[in-house]
């Protein structure tokens, strides 16, 4: 077993952005490629959920490796949903792990602007499963997380402004990233008193509709900040097969399983960026990832322990609520997001950070996808 | 470096069928799941191109997952064009190989018809690079193929009927064959004067529109065939690029790495399952392989070379041309023949058959995909 670095990183701003996918991909491809050095490259992975319908693009993998002058290196697509980033990166993480490769390239991408919004809605709705009762049903995200917020707030107290508080935060944080799609200041009676979407979510409470790519360099060898584990797991699709609606088994198994591949617990963690679809979703995974008791995670974001000076700063790149989520690139974002940190040069940089954790959630908790990373020497 | 094997295999038939995606990969993995005995399920991994163009569902990696009971199992979809079977099956056999799962299904799928023809030719066309001007010029693989076929002739003096032997081969194979989605004999003369698709390229010269899906489960060990090499290789996905029409870098590199990975070469192998998305691409494979002298091909198959009795046995499944083509099932598909053919029990059996080859071509040269498998004890 190799030590695996990652060694370069590169994002393009998050947004409304005039850029095809393929022009995205590039962007950041490069960018990350320049930090590392311009390595020799023996793999490509691209992270990627809608292109096919939303960007009129496949072959992402074969088209980015010809672009960049990578030579016969092989390259593919990996899906799984808003999780496809993460995904990606462990396939490459595995492969310099086991010794298959040496240097590879992890990139990630999704053009969502430019369709309607019923093209958009039907895309991001192929992240469930349509052929069951649920989906001819009309079941929509917000919709899922709505009912989850609602069963939340009902079981443990929580109320609404708990939610805002996480958007809130997330919206501090984004103002700092000048990548982040929204760096406006609210306030929380802005975002107590938005637009519902799906009570009790309001605007804010949502992700939005973001382009956007992200790419890293993952390398065998101690020259960046180290990859220490992996932990994936999928779970049902179904709302219906929930035996708790409020427990998401693959975002709870994801985490335990990273925690015991890198021989590290919850209370190890100094920063953190996860899956905040919704505030509500932050919520859970802060539960599910053992940072805080089971339905005490309103609580912790209460008393602030999710930001500086608390116990764990959440998402301080703005999270997928104000930094943007375009669903392929957010799982690689997350990452950069951690390796910054760990560098000590992020934005909103968390002081003496040592561990980070990254954790990609696909679907309604179809897919959920941890890493954990430690600073070289820490 | 432990021994890997495919220890079990399941397929449906292939055609127009009425049932959906989801109930096509069930079946394909339930048949190679019983047949492996039932063994805890470390990892999937499903090769699809469309599914959300064509089947209106992503997912299809954790929908599979719980559909089978199989736990927390990590689970993605893989996408590299037609190649997406063969790109699947390679992070199964990378990763059993690195000794990162113990066992792991590879399932592959596509759901085709139920479309009306401007979708499905607008899906298969996100295969090439559609952000560029050959998207914007119209170019189609009949196209790309028919122009080969062409440029072909008039270089190396073929003649439309080589391409006729190709088409007539597999159809021959394909009667023997139960799952092949055309069984019906043809002649020489109904494949020459079939109606034109892109000239030279007739009817019988094009795979179909199928649906279908196959399976297999691979397992570190000795219990089954064993796999014995994994040859990937990219290339450009444009026309305009390539330096030499008859040359398709991506089959030609597949191939070298792959004999290369097994320490073996061309004249090792005794069976060969390779890309005949068009009778055209059959005559370059086997020269891109190795197989036969470059600009021989059309004589290799005119001699019979490529049939039972020639030198190698080329698509004894009946190929994407008479067993159909479900994109990302193809890949999947061409290895169960191989391993039947190890096995000892295929159909069109090949007399003391013991090394296999399997080759799977992404887009019109975007992505190749070479496995190697030799028959236990051989």
């Amino acid at each position: 077993m190799s030590s695996v670095s990652v060694i370069g990183r590169g994002i393009t701003s998050f947004g409304k952005k005039e850029a095809s996918i393929k022009s995205m991909l590039i962007q950041a491809c490069k960018a990350a490629l320049l930090e590392a050095g311009r390595p020799r490259i023996d793999a490509v992975f691209v992270g990627n959920f809608g292109s096919g319908t939303l960007a009129n693009q496949e072959i992402l993998g074969s088209m980015l490796t010809n672009e960049l002058g990578l030579g016969n290196a092989p390259s593919m697509k990996v899906e799984g949903a808003c999780a496809s980033g993460g995904l990606a990166f462990r396939q490459g993480y595995q492969l310099v792990k086991a010794g298959e490769y040496d240097t590879v390239l992890v990139a990630g991408a999704e053009k969502m602007t430019g369709s309607d919004t019923a093209t958009i809605t039907n895309a991001i709705n192929l992240a469930m499963d349509n052929d069951s009762s649920e989906g001819a049903s009309g079941l929509t995200f917000p919709g899922f997380f709505g009912v989850l917020a609602n069963r939340y707030m009902h079981e443990y107290g929580a109320e609404k402004k708990h939610l805002a508080m996480v958007a809130l935060k997330n919206r501090t944080y984004a103002m700092n990233n000048p990548i982040a799609q929204f760096r406006k200041e609210i306030s929380m009676e802005e975002i107590m008193h938005a637009r519902p979407v799906t009570e009790p979510l309001g605007l804010f409470d949502c992700s939005p509709i973001t382009d956007g790519a992200a790419a890293v360099v993952i390398q065998k060898g101690e020259g960046g900040v180290e990859v220490l584990a992996s932990g994936q797991a999928s779970g049902t699709p179904l709302m219906q097969e929930a035996k708790d609606l409020l427990h998401i088994p693959a975002t709870y198994e994801s985490g335990k399983r990273a925690y015991e591949a890198a021989g590290l617990g919850p209370t190890d963690i100094d920063v953190v960026e996860l899956h905040d679809c919704f505030s509500m979703t932050e919520i859970i995974a802060i539960e599910e990832l053992g940072l805080f008791e089971k339905g005490k995670g309103w609580e912790a974001v209460e008393a602030g322990k999710t930001k500086h000076g608390g116990m764990v700063p959440v998402n301080t790149s703005g999270g997928l609520l104000s930094k943007g989520h375009p669903i392929g690139a957010t799982g690689i974002a997350q990452i950069i997001q951690i390796v910054d940190q760990l560098r000590g040069n992020a934005v909103n940089q968390v002081d003496n950070a040592r561990i980070g954790l990254a954790q990609n959630l696909g679907g309604t908790g179809a897919y959920s996808i941890v890493h954990l990373f430690r600073k070289r020497g820490a």
